[in-house]
């Protein structure tokens, strides 16, 4: 895992400011993995209001489901996550894992086991070795200090081949705040609610429902819009923690919702460029479609679909492919009105190939790291964008070994 | 295409009969392919009835369109198809095209242009040369003959490994009738209606609303509960021709049907086993859903999932995917009550995997060529069969560089 870093991973990294209210610390526990770090635990000051977003997996995870519960009193005082081990599919033994981390975090932090948030990220139906993170607690309490956001992001990777972590400023009010994000995933991405982990703080004041509904809005045009493989995971998890240090006034959250969007769509991307075995980047714009949920699905059609993805890879120009795609998406579309626009060259028109169109046209385009693709389906004013990678031979050796 | 002939096909291929009023021919044409036959011309006889199921796509094929159309008169003289090229999305010059062949048809066998029904398989979105067809239809008329069988079924490949064809039996009113069938395909396979292109002949004398109605009904089990890569074809054409020679009495098609519906899964079967790269036959059998559509899109959710099929292709007992692909179908299931078998060995019940279950049971079944999944969902009595292949290295080859 990790072994060869994405093409498309970012050149340089953003230097992470302090949020304050917010303190890190990262642990190697031999969950499953020897040599790395695998647990982060994060603190959060008193009054910290949290919102979050998750799968919609019917077999869910064990701490999805808890966080889901623990969500009700809006409020957080520490975060706990694990790498190496989903524990999803683990029935009542996997709950009572949680439970005895919510407990021993309570405990450290003298406050409500229900002010504990966790998450577990790996392989799914194995038993959570609970007891190499709650004996790591304390270590990890003593540690804690305010400047780990790579360490954190580290933690927290599986086949992830980098560590995914922005940042953006924000005022409310007059009052400047900040925002500092993390994020993991690579496959097993086809986030229904968010990707698989993804954490937001800010030092921001915000009620928790406010930030909820802010944090929902973002999602559907972020995380919701991204996938690697179709495959939905069990633990999707995207959450926000507003420390409230920063005393801004409420209400006025304009700048913020910008500013989370942007944070938000950076880490979305990321999670794309390390999708695994992505050798590009590609951007999928629907416009035309009955609604912009048909217009969603029409590009996660063409998004999803396994030939599209292997004719990227291989920089080949069969459109034809695009069109199979829609075709089969199961939305309204008139054959007879659709174009396609590769790279900005328009490839097909009025349910035609375009005649002034060359394959050597897009030669350049396609060999390059970031592909374009605009398809108008002729019925409507939907649009949307979805975001997506190749599909290459890397992405079968990575899922063949995954466990080993 | 074609140079590696895929490890599930089968040893030995089956001695086809005669079917009364059914003649063929193939030809080298040049559509796309070089040195290879390409063009299918097969002869009906007068009175013969027809049936037919297609693509759901909205991007479906001229021919496709045209066959639709055709079949309301329920009378077929003969089928033209070509392999190399879809003519699909290719516009009004498209739909000329077909008229042409159809015209051309009409005029050779003395009979009404919709009595002629065509087929094209290959590339999407390129013209096709009808023209390359037209010329040779009076040279293949010439050569038509009754036990052609095997050529048929090679003319009409493209990334097909091997030629795919099967024969049944029945009676009906006590007079034997004989079923042939052809078909191909191997990537694309989604159907969402029949596979890429099968046509099945028999001598029987079955009114065209009968026949319809049967083919329909076995579609539903057989075709339509395929999958190799979850993309689903613009041209799926499946048709049926019954010449009436045999002469038996009308109704009384019980033992017709069961032998239409063996001849047809062994079919499907086929398109699977040679699904592109595929090294293994996955059956997938979902039971204890809210009903069959139900059972099935859980089947589907299963065997289209990238992670799923990669760890199959790693002979890699990674159960938890099938877990992720369970959640992700959307179709209710009870997390607490699922219980997943593999080749007869007990993996997870009631929600937790099972504690008897250790790897090593499962070691020599992962790596055979036929792999068997059950996944009980616990919450009805609705039950469904898909059948799949693994996703390979080999898929990747063959879609980076098919049109080359």
């Amino acid at each position: 895992m990790g072994s060869v870093i994405s093409p498309l991973a970012p050149s340089s990294y953003p230097a992470m400011p302090v949020i304050d209210g917010v303190r890190l610390a990262t642990a190697a526990c031999g969950v499953r993995y020897k040599d790395r770090t695998d647990v982060l635990l994060v603190e959060l000051c008193e009054g910290t209001t949290v919102a979050g977003v998750f799968t919609k997996s019917l077999t869910a995870s064990a701490p999805v489901l808890a966080c889901r519960k623990a969500l009700a009193s809006g409020k957080a005082r520490a975060l706990i996550v694990n790498s190496g081990n989903a524990n999803a599919f683990t029935g009542s033994v996997g709950e009572q894992s949680v439970a005895r981390i919510m407990q021993k975090g309570g405990e450290i932090f003298g406050c409500n086991a229900n002010e504990i948030f966790t998450a577990s990220t790996g392989v799914i139906g194995e038993k959570l070795p609970d007891d190499k993170i709650t004996a790591a607690l304390s270590g990890l309490k003593e540690k804690l200090a305010a400047g780990q956001w790579e360490a954190a992001a580290k933690a927290i990777m599986t086949t992830d081949t980098y560590p995914k972590f922005a940042t953006r400023t924000a005022t409310i009010g007059g009052v400047k705040v900040t925002l500092n994000g993390i994020a993991k995933g690579s496959g097993m991405i086809a986030p229904d609610m968010a990707t698989m982990l993804s954490y937001v703080f800010t030092d921001a004041a915000i009620p928790s429902a406010d930030l909820q509904a802010m944090l929902s809005e973002s999602t559907n045009t972020t995380f919701n819009a991204i996938t690697v493989d179709s495959d939905t995971s069990t633990s999707d998890t995207l959450m926000l923690f507003a420390t409230g240090k920063a005393g801004n006034p409420q209400g006025g959250y304009d700048d913020f919702k910008k500013a989370l969007h942007s944070l938000l769509h950076e880490l979305a991307l990321h999670v794309v460029r390390d999708g695994e075995g992505a050798e590009k980047l590609v951007t999928i714009t629907v416009t035309g479609a009955e609604s912009s949920s048909a217009a969603r699905a029409i590009g996660m059609s063409i998004a999803n679909s396994p030939l599209v993805k292997t004719a990227l890879a291989a920089s080949d120009a069969n459109w034809g492919r695009i069109v199979m795609a829609v075709g089969k998406a199961g939305q309204k579309a008139d054959r007879d009105r659709l174009s396609i626009t590769i790279g900005g060259v328009s490839v097909a028109k009025n349910g035609d190939a375009d005649p002034s169109y060359k394959e050597s046209m897009l030669e350049a385009h396609l060999k390059g790291r970031d592909v374009n693709i605009q398809v108008d389906v002729g019925v409507g004013t939907g649009s949307f964008t979805v975001y997506t990678c190749d599909l290459t031979h890397r992405y079968i050796d990575i899922n063949g070994s995954y466990r080993s």
